[in-house]
């Protein structure tokens, strides 16, 4: 039997290539490993673009332990941020930003509508005492796609600096940091660099690294004692993830022998518009019209017929050999397929096919959906 | 070429089977990988011999990450924690401690001393404000043991609590939780336990953990919400590291399989014995008196013969397969061997035949040196 097809946006479906990366242990002192870590972070800050401008410090646990040591350490204490809120992953920043006593506000969106650069723009000019804005670049809570460079554009003209949750477009989108006015750009191994989940990492200016000294309100996370100490030892400060950055270090050759971002963003692309024409054929309405969507992830309604139950239709995939993700919608019953990974639209074209039997299976008719 | 035998107390040399757990994806919200988790945090517990009465919480990101989520978490910003300073690990908790604002002394002993009960005592007597005591077990920073139980008792007679960083001891030195009045331990996956680095676990009491809601300084370090997160999903709160935790099942299994706490301590011990007798053959000069050695890690004299050089004796030792760790000790130059580690007695004879020879080819006699 062969493992399940992860349709889920991070931990993913890896490389064997990149999982064999990890058949070696590695001293976390040793240059071997510093070269490995070198290497991660160099190619990283080229795949946006931010050689020149932007330093790669690596974090230690999930993608949300980098966005905390970002809001933590590059937000001063008196500072203010304003989260451009459609989704889930907006809240959990304003949710972070509480628990650290960073005054922070809401511009708040809905769920299926992308964030917008001129409400942004009222609300910086309202209010002077706004120093960051913060962005998801891709929603997973719903897969929609905010406008990157129109809110980057706002947010340099009105004299402010922009984080951004980059954790699941990095590395399918393009992000270019030399066109693009990004203070700190935040993603993470497991997501569309197609590394195992384990770190994060953030693309920062240097010169707001170096200003965040005694900032941050953790040690662990403090992303200015990370970098520096980095920038003198060519370590981590703490054990790193060794396992995780050689799959990293795998993952990102691979991604370069794809083509690229433009490579890897046409085959989610692909795998998307398998997956949402199939998904229409078999009766399902995805949450977001086309326009809006992804290529990352796609939310489809739930079949509004009596005998569906998302709990059944995850076991009958599972045994079919894909795994799926619930939704993350308050008010709506919805369930998430993810785009991503090492899948082509072959792997797609089975889903379906195991979509139609778990249906059939379930006694539902059809995926259709009464519009609510 | 055969990779390098890490004599460093984690990452440290894991077994291949440990490994190979790794090359398989799990979904984070699949039902398999909710039982790994579990069987993880349940083997853990029964080491310590903990299930009655705590809970094993497991924590993305080094032992650091875990170290802070513990002290972040149960001790009460109204509170105070003594540390017992003897070393590194004591000092990097009262950095924390004073990053995170939490009220923290320190007692402090000789970093070639274990901390003393009746000077705790004493202290506790004379500052009826202390809620917390932190301990060190053993203290990797030189490699001394320090006495769990006495501290504990003493700990528990002031109606304090004690909160013990493990990180180096647990799994191969006996704790436990039924006769040892502990509050919390905290200890990491890459350790004694010998699985890949990439996550640390607390073992902490039900009732600390419930008490513990909305202290925490950090969202993602909140041990309290990881907690009830897990009880009330099975699942990690945010993105764990699957392969990680996959990896550390298979070296938990493997530990079981060798005879346990006993039997990783007695292989351990033996190769400190090896270690410590074959490089006083040598000329060397352990840092401790072989009463106060953990055989976790010892630290040895740097020789005092002018071709010495560390860096020099490193790269020799690499380069026949050896990876060390440089001293951790403020005053005096020494350099570290781990004796833990999927290795043996055999793979300690090899190492010593190594330093025989790096000492030759750098022209140094022999490891002796002029006590200071």
């Amino acid at each position: 039997m062969s493992d399940p097809i992860l349709l889920t946006p991070g931990p993913l479906t890896t490389s064997e290539q990149t999982r064999l990366a990890m058949l070696r242990d590695w001293g976390s002192w040793d240059s071997a490993f510093h070269a490995i870590t070198a290497s991660v972070c160099a190619d990283i800050a080229a795949i946006a673009h931010g050689e020149g401008s932007h330093a790669c410090v690596p974090m230690q646990g999930s993608g949300t332990f980098a966005v905390e040591a970002t809001l933590g350490s590059l937000i001063a204490r008196e500072g203010k941020a304003l989260v451009l809120d459609n989704g889930a992953y907006a809240q959990r920043a304003l949710r972070i930003l509480e628990v650290l006593g960073r005054p922070a506000e809401a511009l708040r969106f809905a769920e299926d509508q992308p964030v917008d650069a001129e409400r942004l723009d009222a609300a910086l000019d309202a209010d002077p005492a706004i120093t960051h804005v913060v962005l998801v670049h891709c929603e997973t809570g719903t897969g929609i796609l905010n406008p990157l460079e129109p809110i980057a554009a706002t947010v340099a003209m009105r004299g402010r600096r922009l984080i951004v949750d980059a954790m699941s477009s990095f590395g399918a989108l393009p992000i270019d940091l030399r066109a693009t006015p990004i203070e700190a750009l935040v993603a993470a191994s497991g997501k569309c660099l197609e590394g195992v989940p384990g770190m994060g990492f953030v693309l920062a200016r240097r010169e707001s690294l170096a200003a965040a000294a005694g900032r941050s309100h953790s040690l662990a996370l403090d992303l200015h004692d990370q970098w520096a100490y980095l920038e003198r030892t060519a370590q981590w400060r703490y054990t790193p993830p060794t396992h995780v950055v050689a799959a990293l270090q795998a993952a990102i050759a691979q991604h370069r022998t794809e083509g690229g971002v433009a490579a890897r963003g046409a085959r989610y692309a692909a795998n998307c518009h398998a997956l949402v024409t199939g998904m229409r054929a078999l009766g399902f309405r995805p949450l977001l019209p086309d326009a809006l969507q992804s290529p990352i992830i796609v939310t489809f309604h739930a079949p509004t017929h009596p005998a569906w139950h998302f709990g059944t239709f995850y076991r009958a995939m599972r045994d079919r050999g894909f795994v799926l993700y619930p939704g993350k919608l308050t008010k709506i019953e919805t369930f998430r397929v993810g785009c991503i990974g090492a899948i082509d639209t072959a792997a797609i074209t089975m889903m379906l096919r195991a979509v139609a039997a778990s249906l059939t299976v379930m006694g539902v008719p059809d995926g259709s959906s009464e519009p609510a």
